[in-house]
Formats: structure tokens, C-alpha cells, sequence
């Protein structure tokens, strides 16, 4: 007893992301923005304001990618990005290539999505095959996050999913794209975490607006949470002003 | 004058498609099926259908081209993909191979998404090549379409990418992806062909449901429609069931 006693604390020092109540409620955000008509000058207010309130990582779409990984460097946040994204109906050595040039514009993790149509045909090899494409082009530089948008799957399928991830060597399964008709939920996350244990980790992502909905997430299970709301989560005032706020399509000059 | 109208006869005789009004409504649509989750099963009813009514093509992702292409051999009809679909915010490498493999796998027309961004950034050199690139990669073995998605762009933002568009050696201006917060507007159409004139073809997509919806894009300067519901416009009867009705996210089995 005692002696494991000193293995927790040395554990504690050694990794102390290993103990959940004290990682502070920013570190599980990646601070994301995927608009398609996103400007270089949002994408600098996402970076400033994620490491203002101290996010996990800033989630860019490819073209993004070389610009925030000079913005934060030295920050000690992450870079990441999506391939294949929101879709998944990319050929396989399309979302490789993608993985791998985000890699070397300086992605630290990468959000894939799984081919959603091929896991509903039950094509497990292809699907599997896909997941791996990208996990060899992430080369171990990246960590590989898949999203299977759960709310196109059924239960089984969520469980197929998870495993295929899970087999394939990801790091992540990650509940959604926020492109479909609704975001992570609480019974998916069990259910995720169910299928895979302590192998994998997992990101909530799409309508995580508030604290409240930040530590729900948190307690179904989520490692990660995918939001563009972190100044809110992490000052809990849900009508802070903030970068995503802004960023809405322009309008009409006529 | 009798010279003239010798030569329309024999031009009509020879491109029987240069007099409009003689082309079938069918003829303008390109049947689309696009959504994630998309399986085999209902691409193959879409192509069915495609055929069945008459249409210029049938539009879907990457991962389904080789399959389409299949399908519709012999029949005359085009097949279609979309490439750094919907945002378009993906490495202009990404975008030009996606749209050569597309063309291996049997595409004749391929409709990629500009770099909407870059474009409000007024970082015309970067979309110009974003787009030439893919033109490159077509290599005159698939005509190119460029969805502008006109719902985030002023009206002088039409006009720059319009113009960026017909520099690079594009086909067609298409106006939206299905994925913005609006489809194609007679208005938009109209202003894109007042800026390209006769040099480019135009595709008016999304919201486009019903025969008089295509008549309305038809006589605003559209040369083709993308659309889900080419049954319902070709027959003219809105409430004809088609397989776009068919293709609903799955239901949870819980």
C-alpha cells in the first residue's frame, strides 16, 4: 500500500496529465474553427485566444495549417487539423497525403473521418484500411484522431467503428464533424468508451457551447473536447464574448 | 441571309446542342448524391434514375466515381465528383491530385470548391493557382467546374472569382456546394454571367427542386443545375418520390 502510495505521486510528477481532476478544464479543448470562409486574421484571434485561456490545441482546416503552427509555437499548444473532412468519401491515398503534407506544414494531430459510407456497406476492410492510410502517413509525428460521426450510426455501428479505430492503431475516436445533423452525446461516449476501454482515447466534439456541457462530456468519458467556445467553457460565463462569435459569413454588400 | 440560315441548320444539325431550346430539361441536370453516408446501393438508384430521366451526369464523392463510372457506361451520361469538397480549404496539392485520380477512376467532370478564404483575403495569385492546378491535373480529360459557394461572397467577391475562375482555364463558375447557408440565386447567376459573357458555361446549384426552379436558373444564364431531384423536375410533378427522399441519415436502433 505504501509503496504503491509513492508510485502515484511519482506517477503524479512524472505525468501529471494522468490525474484527471487536476488537468485544468482548457487543456481538454482543442479551440477549433473550420469555416469555409474563414480569413487568416480569424484563424490569429483563435490562436491568441486559445492560449489566453490556455486550450489543448488550435483545429484549423489544412490550408490554416502552416500559419497557426508558426503562431503558437512556443506556446506549447498543439496544431491540428482535419482530413477528409466533413465528408469521409475521399479515396483512401487522398486522406494519406493529405495527413502527410499537414504533418510537414506542422500538424501535431490530425482529425480524420472514417469512410461512413463503406462502414455502413460493412466494408471493415476498406474502413479499417483508410484509418491506417493515415496513421502510417502521421509517421508517429501526429497523433491520429478518427471521427465516425455517430449521429449517421447506429449503435453496432458506433461499436464497429470504435474497434476498426481501435485496430487500425488511431489515437482518438472522436464522436463528429458538426457538418452533420447533430454532435457528440453522452450515450455515444459511453458507448465508445465501453467498446474500446482504456485503449483509446476519446473527443466530444459539436455542441460543446458551455461548462456545463464541457463537464458532462468530461464524466461520459471525453479526453478531448472539439469546441469553438473555450474562452466560455473555461470562464463558465456562456455569454462571454469571443473570436467564433465574429465569425460569421459576410454579408451582402448591395 | 440564306447563307446564314444554311449555316444554323447544318450548326444545329452538328451541335444540336447550341440551340437551348431544344434541350431537354433532363439534359441541364446533374443528378448529385453527396451526403456522407451515403452507400453503394443508393448511388446505383441514383443512377438508375439518372438514366431513366435523362440527365447530363451523375454527381457524387470521390470514394463512388469508379463504381458510377461503371454503372453508366454506354448511356451517354457524364460522370461527375466534387474535389476539396465542401470547404474547399484543403493544400491546392491535395486538390489536384484528388481531381487526377478522380479522372483515372473515370470522371469526366470534375467540380472542385475554391479556396474561399484566400479569395476574401483578396490572395488572388493563390487562388488562381489553386484552381489552375486542378485545370492541370483535368488535363483536358475532364471539364472543370469551381464552386465559388456565392452565399459568403459580396457581390464584388462574385465578380474577383469569376474572373480568377476564367483566368485559370475553368469550364464552369457552379454558385454552391449544399453545404453553405444558401443555394444558387437567380440574382448570383445573372451577375456571374454579366462578368464572364459567353468565355465560361455556368452551374446553378442547391434549392433547385422543382421545374420551376430550373426554369428560373435556366433563364438567369444557367447552362447546368445540380440537383437531387431531377425526377421531380423533369416530370414536373414536385411530389414524385425519388431516391433523394430515400437517401434520410439512418435511424438509431435503440
Amino acid at each position: 500500500m505504501e509503496k504503491n502510495g509513492i508510485i502515484e505521486q511519482v506517477r503524479e510528477e512524472v505525468f501529471p496529465s494522468d490525474k484527471a481532476a487536476e488537468k485544468p478544464l482548457g487543456k481538454y479543448c482543442d479551440h477549433t474553427v473550420l469555416r469555409a470562409y474563414t480569413t487568416r486574421e480569424t484563424v490569429k484571434r483563435f490562436c491568441e485566444e486559445a492560449v489566453r485561456y490556455g486550450a489543448a490545441s488550435v483545429c484549423v482546416n489544412p490550408v490554416h495549417v502552416a500559419y497557426v503552427h508558426e503562431l503558437l509555437r512556443g506556446t506549447g499548444l498543439y496544431t491540428c487539423t482535419v482530413i477528409g473532412f466533413p465528408l469521409g468519401a475521399n479515396r483512401s491515398c487522398v486522406k494519406a497525403m493529405e495527413a502527410a503534407l499537414a504533418v510537414e506544414d506542422g500538424a501535431d494531430e490530425v482529425d480524420m473521418v472514417m469512410n461512413i459510407g463503406a462502414l455502413r456497406e460493412k466494408d471493415y476492410e476498406l474502413v479499417r484500411r483508410d484509418i491506417a492510410g493515415v496513421v502510417a502517413a502521421a509517421a508517429g509525428r501526429a497523433k491520429v484522431k478518427v471521427i465516425i460521426e455517430t449521429c449517421y450510426l447506429t449503435d453496432r455501428e458506433i461499436v464497429a467503428a470504435s474497434l476498426l479505430c481501435q485496430q487500425a492503431g488511431a489515437d482518438y475516436v472522436k464522436t463528429s464533424t458538426g457538418f452533420g445533423t447533430d454532435g457528440a452525446r453522452e450515450r455515444d461516449v459511453r458507448l465508445i468508451r465501453q467498446t474500446v476501454g482504456d485503449a483509446m482515447k476519446i473527443k466530444a466534439s459539436t455542441n460543446i457551447n458551455t461548462r456545463e456541457d464541457a463537464e458532462r462530456m468530461i464524466a461520459a468519458g471525453a479526453d478531448r473536447l472539439g469546441t469553438s467556445r473555450t474562452p466560455q467553457i473555461v470562464t463558465g460565463d456562456a455569454k462571454a464574448h469571443s473570436a467564433s462569435m465574429d465569425n460569421q459569413p459576410p454579408k451582402q454588400d448591395c
